[in-house]
């Protein structure tokens, strides 16, 4: 049996931050947010056989919550994947338990692991396939790699990874993982330099992770195990099941693995990468006009600049504005100063506490 | 038969200004803008029994668009008026056409018509009162009376009106009537002294004015006169013949009859007046919180400081802003920047020519 390249595809985020659009039941991965496309299709498509590269990707593994089978399952269609294994969680343990799950389906133990979040923009898809291919290497030897996205600003909202000596081509050992940093200690990082943006995305062969999981945590792979022996099949669907995931440790893959093992490497990449967590980040990757506005919807703009408008249904006129995100969704309007969208859980409380 | 001061309210005005919220089939007058009764209504209370004063006033007579019909009668039975005449034109004819209609239906030739726009706002009304009692003894001798407002900016939205020699009391004599000015000419006249807004509030005899458009515009009177004839009653509503009206010539009072007239006098008065000509002068008379915001409808508002917001229904939360003004009224949409709101006729066009 050939190894392939499998992408994991992780859907469990809940999508709080980009409120009034993503909302629980169509968190920001389901939403066509950035193209036409929703950010799980757009994801879906990095390596899929459209996405040209030398690479053998094989059918994805999604990770979902289960109340989005039917959303997942019709966006995958609509762009020609039917071949998928989607497994359903009943809750959430976060993302060392969801891999679990996906290493534990994979075909082959040889399989490498691609983990991506499904709600994340890569602008150079060449830039991400060249960092997987330089990874592979590694990965078939039993490497846990990290992708590192080298960084260009000091952002406080991303943890950082610190490289240290190359082990392969450009790919770098891990040092450490450092948690969300405050500005000072961003500004350092990025003045001192060998240290990436840790995005999430992760390449390994299943075996070598659930190794990884039997060494640092055995009752994560216990419970996962279980949870699959007593699940559900369903076409493309598995519904893990739900008592014996409960008793899963919840984890994310940094603090659960990453962190413990010993062959963890980082392959930097410059690949126009954004998690979108947020509006402000959303106006910073959107196309937009000349003068600087990225609009969605029915919006007239006059006399207005570097604005973000997008809107469900209603027609949005904007006059003489600058500076501005706003977003019409499911009846609700919200007005921010560019600047302020990490205000948005802000604005969900207080409307919570009426 | 006791002669009365009889309120001619008139409600002619489509209301463009306040688009989105006022649009031709409810325009400005027929909303509750300013408070929880619309501006007509308000108009009317000014002069009702409720309205304490020894004035005598006497029944309203409304002068409106037909198709405004059932509103006005459902707003004024609203607020306990149920005695009024109603005279629906079929299509507008200006001002100078509307009062003669209504100095046709007085029940005394020696009533005093307090001609009255539907749609200005007047906060101190023990002062309009005053102006009206300090006017009525010129009136009773057959002067055509204007109310100028006492102006505390160069503003060039109004007309003006240049007072010369005192008639009697406070009242002046009107030197002439001065069309809308520029800013230069506007602050002249500001630092000059002597001049007032035109308000668009009159008070005279229903028979001097009659004999007024008898001199000046013989054709409008004999039009009017044969509107009223071939017209048809039902209950409080008097509709005039179309064909009859469509003769009458389209001329404002101040053109038609003020500016040719002899006994011209004008009551100065400061009665924290507004024509609500715009967003900003809502904005500017509006009741506002501790940062200067106004606001109606489900409005949350965050670290927001001086804006007008406006909702007839979707919820609105606004952050970090300050100095917009946003309008939420029939599924649109518009958010101007504070001082923009001339603007609005170059979105209602935009969205026309789109």
């Amino acid at each position: 049996m050939t190894a392939s390249v499998v992408p994991v595809i992780l859907s469990g985020g809940s999508g709080t931050r980009l409120w009034p659009v993503s909302r629980p039941e169509r968190p920001k991965q389901l939403l066509a947010l950035t193209a036409a496309e929703t950010m799980l299709q757009l994801t879906a498509r990095r390596t899929d056989a459209t996405a040209a590269s030398y690479i053998s990707f094989g059918a994805p593994i999604l990770v979902a919550n289960a109340n989005h089978a039917d959303v997942i399952e019709e966006q995958l269609a609509e762009i020609g994947i039917t071949d998928s294994q989607i497994l359903l969680e009943p809750f959430g343990r976060n993302t060392a338990p969801a891999i679990a799950l996906a290493a534990l389906v994979a075909d082959n133990p040889a399989d490498a692991l691609l983990v991506m979040p499904s709600d994340h923009v890569i602008l150079d898809l060449p830039a991400f396939h060249a960092a997987i291919a330089q990874a592979l290497p590694l990965v078939s030897e039993g490497w846990l790699v990290t992708f590192g996205i080298t960084p260009d600003a000091p952002e406080t909202g991303y943890g950082y990874i610190q490289m240290g000596d190359a082990v392969q081509g450009t790919v770098k050992a891990v040092t450490r993982f450092v948690e969300k940093p405050d500005a000072v200690r961003a500004a350092d990082m990025l003045a001192e330099g060998g240290y990436a943006w840790n995005a999430g995305i992760f390449l390994f062969r299943a075996d070598a992770y659930l190794a990884a999981l039997e060494e640092f945590q055995p009752d994560m792979l216990v419970a996962a195990k279980a949870s699959l022996e007593k699940g559900r099949k369903d076409g493309q669907r598995f519904y893990p099941d739900a008592t014996s995931f409960e008793a899963c440790p919840s984890d994310s893959i940094d603090y659960a693995v990453m962190e413990k093992a010993a062959k963890v490497a980082c392959v930097p990449v410059d690949m126009g990468w954004s998690d979108v967590g947020s509006w402000d980040s959303l106006h910073a990757i959107s196309d937009k006009d000349d003068n600087g506005n990225a609009v969605r919807g029915d919006v007239l703009t006059l006399d207005t600049a570097r604005c973000l408008v997008h809107s469900d249904g209603p027609r949005v006129a904007m006059v003489g504005v600058e500076d501005l995100i706003v977003v019409v969704a499911h009846g609700d309007i919200m007005i921010l100063r560019r600047g302020q969208s990490q205000n948005v859980k802000k604005v969900t409380e207080a409307l919570k506490n009426r």
